[in-house]
């Protein structure tokens, strides 16, 4: 592996970027691809961001940023894992990434030069110390993109994964003019009505058992027509029954097809195993966060899975 | 006003210490309170904490700390703005605090000696720079109720009173061995299902008007007896309607007595003052958060709030 010197020189000597970020894309890597583009043209290289969609609440990292267009000569990937989650850009980009500048603790991206250090609770974090390291000066726009994708990778500093180093550089990004509380207010604070219709859906399905210890919650196809949500829209239930007081193991089911269930399990992971769990019915993940697929009728999946929850239960 | 020196000098010099903390106690008057009652045990003294109750959330702050009997000769209160904030301790304590701390930008607490900062985001914040100025080594359950403190008094970093010092002194709580993740997940990712319940009959109730831009929802002595609440669990609901997207103004009412509503009023201070709106129904606050009491049926005070909104809207 690289050492940051070492991205820092690269970076320097080349020119022409297209930054990559993956698909679904989400505040760490659009926060790392919009800061990294800032930089290069600061000192004085041509460089533009390559997404699969923009959603809207981040239309902001991009604001004053124009519109370059050039060859590309260098491809940097940002906050991705593998070649897959380049979404409909894979095609195109694949075995074409120079660079891969990365967080994930498994990262399967090919390419001759990587930066990966898992220790980061964002990949905004890595960008900060490279941009420290390269001696550039960060406006409040390349410290707002920073603070953005490490804000939204640690639930506002609430995980695990945040570190003391984490929080000082949250606090060096303050210093350089960000105005923090309006991004947190619009990444946290705020519910768009289609998506409380569906949360408000998760929690009229939810039911209890085992003494309120295990939760089952559940979105049909039927339910997604009425509330008019999309699949994209749908990442963010899985959490909700396990945020449950008391609940050790949540389940939320999507249909997928008819009688097709994705089932995602969160748990206690010191009292209930999800990925022990999902493996009995042919899927996997982690110990607190796992997942599979179950055919059968609403009523048949719930049944059965709530039988095998209380099993371990 | 004392320096933070003065204050280290005077706990120093004394001794039998009772710790005062706020009625309807939050985070950050405990985690002050229990923070300062094991530095003040750590430099020889003896000290207790006096609460009007402690919620079964808060239960972690005391592990550790045994009773202490003797007679109290110096009462410390901490994060309390005002007398009247003692509740049940106000007739045994009034005009008997020796020093005052907190972080209130309006404090009337009548004591001799006060240390007031403002700028601190958490009362929690002073006591650390304070227990510094002492030189006393942190232990973790010292740091973990100074942390508990600061992040729950700044939504876990997300408001706007967070600044990089707030984050610095956090990154130090973590290093003298916060174990920060659960403590969060307690405080900000946990609903118990009496407050879920509660949250749905908001939601339930909720209208919305002038395209969207106000919404209100309402809690009635019937719906507070259906769902057994009691007063003390409908605080957070004051903010929930402002949360939903577009939503300019947030209006709840809560019956407090057959036909008399208490009204809380959120808004988008750049678009809506609520100090200015309340005004107009005889009550007061700030321009992004304020409150008045309306008398009426539901629907008429509801009626009468939503044409008032329009107005201004």
């Amino acid at each position: 592996m690289l050492s940051l010197q070492e991205v820092a020189r690269f970076l320097r000597e080349h020119d022409h970027y297209e930054i990559l970020t993956h698909a679904s894309p989400d505040g760490d890597t659009l926060g790392s691809g919009y800061a990294l583009c800032r930089v290069l043209r600061r000192i004085g290289k041509r460089a533009r961001v390559v997404n699969t969609n923009l959603p809207r609440d981040f239309v902001f990292l991009t604001e004053g940023l124009e519109e370059q267009s050039f060859a590309a000569e260098t491809i940097v990937s940002v906050d991705i894992a593998d070649e897959k989650l380049l979404g409909d850009n894979r095609k195109a980009y694949s075995g074409k990434i120079d660079l891969c500048i990365d967080h994930h603790a498994v990262n399967r991206v090919e390419a001759p030069l990587k930066y990966v250090e898992a220790g980061a609770a964002a990949n905004c974090e890595i960008l900060f110390l490279l941009f420290r390291e390269m001696g550039v000066l960060l406006t409040p726009e390349i410290a707002t993109c920073l603070y953005t994708g490490i804000s939204t990778d640690t639930g506002c500093f609430k995980y695990s994964n945040t570190t003391a180093r984490t929080l000082r550089i949250a606090a060096d990004l303050l210093d350089c003019g960000v105005d923090a509380a309006p991004i947190n207010k619009a990444m946290f604070d705020t519910k768009s009505r289609r998506k409380l219709a569906l949360e408000q859906e998760v929690y009229r399905t939810m039911r209890f058992s085992e003494d309120g210890r295990c939760a089952i919650a559940a979105v049909t196809l039927e339910a997604q027509r009425r509330l008019g949500v999309g699949d994209d829209e749908l990442e963010g239930i899985a959490a909700l029954p396990r945020q449950i007081e008391g609940v050790v193991v949540g389940i939320t089911l999507r249909e997928q097809e008819p009688e097709v269930f994705k089932v995602s399990v969160r748990s206690d992971e010191r009292l209930f195993d999800a990925s022990v769990f999902c493996a009995g019915f042919g899927g996997g993940g982690h110990a607190a966060a796992a997942g599979c697929r179950v055919k059968g009728t609403l009523q048949e999946v719930a049944e059965r899975l709530q039988a095998a929850a209380a099993e371990v239960l």
